[in-house]
């Protein structure tokens, strides 16, 4: 699995810090689907994650901020967002950030 | 380990996203290192971080873009950086952002 590949700046990036509660509730499954929904919306631009433990860390990027608004009020992801909050997550984190500067560097050895 | 508190926005963050490559070669030391020097720096605000098997994200939280500056160009920094560039990331990529919005949510149960 690589890197997410994105367009120069400016884009938008949606950052997801989370605590998980114990056992997975599904949890796997939604995780699994929501991305493949968020890939389908307009605007979208790419999608990673890591995750320890107990913490993950989700960053979602994005064309424009009414990009992110639109895939946030998406009733699928409503639902999901809800189970979130009672279920999976003891404790999460949103930040929405403009993308201002990018760079990177790929070993060519 | 809680999530990472932060003042409201704006402020700034740094995503830097990471492919490993294998074994640790002093990665594990430097990173300890690097997080207390930066947790020093001026305009420091928090730091918060994910590892799978291959893949991190670190996302690094600033009072403003001169202070991320100032913290990329410190020199004990810059000599990690190379290092990481020669030995322990097969690819990575940095991404500065304004973070705009934040909310968050935590469980009371």
């Amino acid at each position: 699995m690589g890197l997410t590949e994105t367009p120069p700046p400016p884009y938008w990036a949606v950052v997801f810090s989370s605590l998980r509660t114990a056992g997975d509730h599904g949890y796997a499954a939604m995780a699994e689907a929501m991305e493949s929904l968020a890939r389908l919306q307009p605007g979208f631009l790419g999608f990673e994650h890591a995750r320890d433990e107990s913490r993950g860390i989700s960053v979602s990027y994005w064309r424009s901020p009414e990009a992110i608004r639109a895939w946030r009020e998406n009733l699928e992801h409503q639902q999901a967002q809800r189970a979130g909050r009672e279920r999976w997550y003891a404790r999460y984190q949103v930040r929405i950030c403009k993308v201002e500067r990018a760079y990177g560097c790929e070993q060519s050895r």
